[in-house]
């Protein structure tokens, strides 16, 4: 049920053309409140979409009625013009949903948009599609919008939280969520496009503070191929329609766990990935010691390229997290793949042999000696099939 | 002639059995003098293999008698016993040059070493090899050693320059230089490894300044992969045989130009491309924005992946260029892709058919309208053969 699933939504996802081959390609969710409080988190990429640009923009004021969404193309680099098609998109969501009784501004329509940078919209084919999504909103149709968004994401990416006190008539409230992305995924305060629901009571100040935290230790230690987007949008609705107001704790709780599935789904389903890969740095003067480390060897392609070819290359590891500038001795580094600790005082522990990577989980554990800090970044590995997909698809 | 081009050196290749498959492995290079001045530069990696540390420490007496160098093994992540087989290395090249005739110490000695990461060197083999090396020093013998340290290069490195005024019999002194290196190439103070030398005559503070200063815009300018060794080694050795003193000028002069003529055979062999890319940017506010920019779009997968397609992705490019913090407006970014201005003021411009990127060789230029500092990074695409090389060997 995705973002329909707490109460209060209505969805659709519609085919308009925006995408040769006739799939889906425009989605829309509308909030039917009582509430309208919502939240963002945009890509940290200084080269910003338009969309990007206007959900910015309306996000100021703290409240969102619909959010509109097309795959097919990305609407970035596209000057001036580009930024009022988004502008175009978001009044045209707003005068439809009006006419269906709603009382509804373009301030209050955030616009999303993926596919490939640096070409125009055609505007007739995604106004058209607006107007047949607005005829199919559905508050059953969360399925619908999350395939609509999809690029080259092999599946579509869902999720359900329940939250609160279980009562005998099911949970208290819930958030429900939708992304898709499966390239171009090096988060920094965002990923790719994701939506996410709750019938919570939150003011905005609240889902900002809960949507961040929640990104931070989720989208943000995903990295699939260290390039960030120029179009990332993390958008959180909440209807209030449950009557229920969280603690921030709870709220925090509940969007950390919506962000995390998501997180992992998008991982799984990265290009070419024949690997999900959990970096897992341990015994770090600090979390972002230990994030840096995380990261400089989940960007390596030497590392990479050693997991796709099942190769428990420590070595390599090493040579990555000598880049880094965290707290740590060399003569001091212990390395365990899959539970097998092959490098032990920055030398060779285990033999190689004893490892097993056939399987598609690979679990790397770096221990710093150097503090009680952790964290995990996910990645995949780099393959054959990451070459031929984004040599041959432009995006 | 390589190393052996200037007056005053002699070299040797040997096949000492620490490759499978019989190639040579061992390479020795002496400095007959009369003078012993040398420089080094080397990996900004803190994981840092045991020839290194015993080079580093080496050359701050600024005196070089001998390198030895090998392939088939990296000797890093090897521990204290790893360090003590660098020492032992050279300490048999300086008893065995001393049985010569040659007054040579272990502490006149560097040792270079690349391979495998995390295994111990053979040292029977190893030290028979130098023995064997010893025996075959010729003052022609450049080339033989070029060849011996080759490891996934697929031809040898190599350069002389010709330095001073042309007199009748020649020029006044050379540089000459051989490297090796084809993975793992992301110089950060150096590259892989890379022997000079000249028969100018100079003090080491000298060499260091103008090999410091030669690095700087040639090896630390190219990046294949991104990935930072654990090796990287850069020697320059004076003999002073040609009884000239070049001006600091002129020595800096030589020897940039023959790194960069090195860099470029790096680049043009790294493993699996099939481009060789050079991305100017211009108009940057400063040469360090502009160094940020083009190795940002340098170590870009999705750039790299796209090149290989032979699609002028620009979009890519900008995403790329967007996650830097060098001075720019988005739109004011101009792109050329060999020579079409593809993208003007952030946005489409001409065609993308118009790009012809069939041949070997691409040039990209990025306008960022911000000032009038350049700078050139060199590197290659991503394609299915590196995948497929360092998927499958371990280095």
């Amino acid at each position: 049920m995705t973002v329909t699933a707490p109460n209060g939504f209505r969805a659709a996802g519609v085919a308009a053309g925006l995408k040769s081959g006739g799939a889906a390609d425009v989605a829309l969710v509308v909030n039917d409140g009582p509430a309208t409080a919502a939240a963002g988190v945009f890509t940290a990429n200084r080269v910003q979409a338009a969309p990007v640009r206007w959900s910015r923009q309306v996000l100021r004021a703290g409240k969102l009625r619909a959010v509109a969404l097309n795959s097919g193309g990305a609407n970035a680099c596209t000057g001036p013009g580009g930024f009022q098609d988004s502008h175009a998109t978001a009044e045209h969501v707003a005068a439809t949903l009006s006419g269906t009784g709603l009382d509804v501004g373009a301030g209050e329509v955030a616009v999303c948009s993926t596919g490939l940078i640096g070409e125009r919209l055609p505007m007739d084919r995604l106004l058209a599609g607006v107007t047949a999504a607005v005829a199919r909103l559905a508050d059953d149709a969360g399925p619908a919008a999350a395939g609509a968004i999809m690029t080259t994401d092999t599946r579509p990416k869902t999720t359900v939280v329940d939250a609160g006190p279980a009562g005998t008539g099911g949970p208290a409230w819930q958030v429900g969520g939708m992304a898709k992305g499966a390239g171009m995924l090096a988060p920094s305060m965002a990923t790719m496009l994701c939506v996410l629901t709750t019938d919570a009571l939150a003011d905005p100040a609240d889902l900002d503070a809960a949507l961040r935290e929640a990104c931070r230790t989720t989208f943000d230690r995903i990295d699939s191929d260290g390039c960030l987007s120029t179009n990332d949008t993390v958008l959180l609705l909440a209807s209030g329609a449950s009557g229920v107001t969280p603690s921030a704790g709870e709220l925090t709780a509940a969007v950390t766990a919506a962000c995390a599935d998501l997180a992992r789904q998008l991982i799984a389903d990265a290009e070419g990935a024949s690997k999900e890969v959990a970096i897992e740095v341990v015994g770090a003067a600090s979390e972002s010691d230990a994030v840096q480390v995380g990261r400089a060897v989940a960007r390596n392609n030497l590392v990479k390229t050693a997991l796709f070819g099942n190769d428990p290359n420590w070595g390599r590891i090493l040579a990555a997290v000598g880049t880094t500038s965290a707290v740590f001795e060399p003569d001091q580094l212990d390395v365990a793949i899959n539970d097998v600790w092959i490098c032990r005082d920055g030398a060779a522990a285990a033999p190689r042999d004893q490892v097993d990577l056939t399987g598609r989980q690979v679990h790397i554990r770096i221990d710093l000696h150097a503090g009680a800090a952790t964290a995990t970044i996910w990645t995949n590995d780099l393959s054959h099939a990451y070459v031929h997909e984004n040599s041959a698809y432009s995006t």
